[in-house]
């Protein structure tokens, strides 16, 4: 088992490949583990919001965890989403992450049903006793509808229960608040704000798990570079370039499909640009780009010269 | 095959009752479905919100679909809630209904991520061209993010993807507005606002999915008829009687805990203090009554003599 | 002083009308007084949302009182909006309503800071204490971001602060509980919700004060007379015929403005096409319509028959 | 006229003191303004949502600028704010305040009703071409519910008709944006998210506007000096050590109240414990501190050695 005091530095949520069918496409899946491998990524977390995780069957979701951890071999540590609508399914799931080579967990509160901070409580020691790996909490009120409340994410560290936060709230007084009552306890603190994760290493963050770093994984790790040696002027200089790289990336897609949606075509139009995976597929009913919209993307990419920002 | 022109009245979302451990009360369930149907409901709602489908596993909700089915003997008609996080997951969750022998589907927006209109027509487009049942839509949009435009369902009951819709929207003049616009076609319209089915019948509802019948299915069926009979007066005066008892079986429940789930828990001691079934057990992490908190309910319930209710 | 417990009916909420550099148009005003008395609206609700209320000078509201008293010259009840960003200020409105002639006043959450329900106790008591007119309570949430609880209103209500509500708050449960715990006081509840007024009526509601009341006062009376003598279906009937026209009225303004300002200019636009007032300016910044947007919602007008509705 | 281009550094948006019948407390305003001024501050920002502007009355407006502003004596810049609910009513602020001498004008979106980005476009123009100010734009959502876009605010500095912004939004993300896209300009930018000053000056912000900061000015003087040298560690201890008092000072208010309420009175209480300011009265409806509050919150205080913090 890992020790989870060494999770650090740029965790890329990794996309999904997946065929027009809609089934997995290993062989995208492999290529782009080496792909994110090469440019010095410090761990892979699979299965997250970016990953598709809760569109996914449980079938497709084993399936991408297993290639992922046969692409690895090994190389870096493995996470895998586990979130899901009760406490039963999410150690079903943490279960089967379990079983295929998991080094941690990552878990979101339940959602459909609103759980109050009593009931998540329960829910991560519902979690952590029944799977005897690392858990790191997800926040992500923009999915699941319920903030965890600072006082929740330490009741959790102190009890350890939780061994590590990803932080996707964007509220960041709340991660400041969260960074300073565990600085004290064994617990790795990551930012899903993709867009300030200099910022957020200056707070104190232990690293980052940025969406975008599917299609610029070597410009974060070069960010988080510079940031560990102290040239935070380098660090912001290349979060400044990804959040332009963001913005165009996002908006070339139809404004009036949801930033998530868009957001996860623009990621894989990214990726299959640069030839790491096949396809732009993304899990229906959200709406996979066409070759019109590829298009579009692709000269947005060119125009600003996106390629060279790794 | 049903013809769901002939879908109407009271067709309670049915509790989907547990026991303390987690699994289906198979037991309770049989008394549940016969109390409803005792009360002279027109239906039944199987894996709604109220069923806690989005938090049971695939076999449980095939468990509580069949033991339904078996249950009703086709006395009612039978829908089932098939809504999910994804295109491909719903069509799973109708097949299974289908092969159970649901006689109609029930499809909300899919969750977590968040679709666009777009999006929904494509999804239940999918849905009804993979499975050969009648189809009705389910605006919820207070657990699933995404509202159901009138005219996202208008679309569709012309198109004759949709035969019908629960408008649990909360929202009375846009259900107001699909009941006008969809007039003239084959088309259902139910409202799920338990506290407001008189004026909703008024309207031109043909029925109501009230959460509450699961404790009052008389009532609700009195209402109903008096309705239907021209008698608004009776039927009002049972609905303010149903809306007092509904404030009270929720506001027992923990104010911290989430409206939803101190509904859930309040509709299942409801039905424990008649007998009907045996545990008042949702499933985790939202919070199952306590003892105590039981017997706060049950004492409520005798003061208000919401006993007499149906 | 009125007794506020004859209010009843059809009390529109009148436009003030403007001159195309913004101040207010007295003569506009006249005729859209004559106008509403002449469809035999009940009462008239002065310097509501739809009046531009907060949008307008203490100068600009003073006159608009005055013109309107004047204009009546006792026909009919005259309520007055004083809603303010402060206890202060807002009693410093019901000074100059009082002085202006008004016989009632309408009172809504403070807005900008959000108040919780204990400061709503407070802001109310305060202002009944400091001006002696019937006070009348303004559920409007949209605007001000804060929900007035059933329990704050029944708790006003008994203690004789407010004698009445005015709901606009879109949620006809907590209208309807707003109406059960008051039924055995002296208190008047109309309902905001112009597109469900018979709902409403037939739940027991007093009247209602209908923003499209302005553009259709006589449909709206109409309305409210069927209702009185049990003819549910010719209210019901009116009602979908003026949600119609709303709906026409409101999309052909940009949808890119928010709701209220296209409603707002829609209404203007009715009124001018009917002949009633001169101009659809509305209070900058909000958009006033162009020609051309005039032009279009003319022929939309026209096209639905909207003038024969009244 | 100053040149707004040397905005720069710490400028509080003032309390305005109170007496206990609501009026202006002056000699407590000229004593803050002191406090301030000697603590080093750059800048003062009054009538901004802090100081209560949107609360008081015209005339308490006017006294609590000139008080100000006579107490100030020239030793540092005036910004006011100017932020209502129509353009007419914003523009008649801006000529009282620059009347009273002030040296910049701050402006956010009118409230109540809701503009959209176009006609926000139109209100900040009006406004400029009215008065001969510099004017800054003030983002905050959270109180007028509208979000000025980056693309809103990067065309209003582009025109020359705003120097620079407060943003408000806590959305870091954002504001990074904005500051990306107006770097070219003639264009300052401040962030009103007090948590986490450090981490905005990092990324190029020139300054911040932070409430807390009327409390301990020092502190605030002391992060952004050590800030502007380089030492973003000595920053980021004292931007920790005032998180922890912000939590502090603001959770001994009655948590039912309002987060803005219990800050301003958190405020309030934080200048009376240091002799600042008399009373610790707010505009009501607002919650004022009782004196048993009083003493739960110095005592908190003390515990916490905020005293020192500066």
């Amino acid at each position: 088992m890992i020790d989870p005091m060494t999770l650090h530095g740029i965790i890329p949520p990794l996309c999904t490949p997946l065929l027009p069918d809609g089934e997995l496409d290993p062989a995208s899946a492999r290529r782009l583990v080496e792909f994110q491998i090469s440019a010095g990524v410090h761990g892979l977390f699979v299965l997250g919001s970016t990953g598709e995780q809760a569109a996914l069957s449980a079938e497709q979701r084993a399936a991408m965890l297993e290639t992922t951890i046969a692409a690895n071999a090994g190389r870096v540590p493995i996470l895998a989403g586990i979130f899901d609508t009760s406490t039963r399914r999410c150690i079903e799931n943490a279960r089967m992450a379990q079983a295929a080579g998991a080094e941690a967990l990552v878990l979101a509160p339940t959602y459909y049903y609103r759980a109050g901070q009593h009931e998540l409580l329960d829910l991560f020691r519902a979690v952590r006793s029944a799977v005897d790996l690392p858990l790191l909490a997800y926040d992500v009120p923009g999915a699941v509808n319920v903030k965890l409340d600072a006082a929740t994410v330490t009741t959790l560290a102190e009890e350890g229960v939780i061994c590590g936060i990803k932080d996707s709230s964007g509220v960041v007084e709340g991660f400041r608040e969260v960074l300073m009552r565990t600085r004290h306890l064994p617990f790795r603190a990551f930012t899903g704000s993709e867009l300030i994760v200099d910022a957020c290493l200056h707070m104190g963050a232990h690293g980052s798990v940025p969406g975008l770093a599917n299609v610029f994984p070597q410009a974060y790790v070069d960010l988080y570079t510079h940031a560990c040696a102290g040239d935070w002027a380098a660090a912001s200089a290349i979060q400044e370039r990804l959040l332009a790289c963001f913005r165009a990336l996002i908006t070339q897609g139809d404004p009036a499909y949801s930033a998530s949606a868009s957001a996860l075509g623009g990621f894989k139009m990214g990726l299959k640009v640069q030839g790491v995976i096949a396809h732009t597929t993304v899990a229906a009913p959200l709406h996979s780009f066409t070759p019109a919209e590829e298009e579009r993307v692709a000269a947005v990419m060119q125009r600003y010269g996106l390629f060279t920002a790794g």
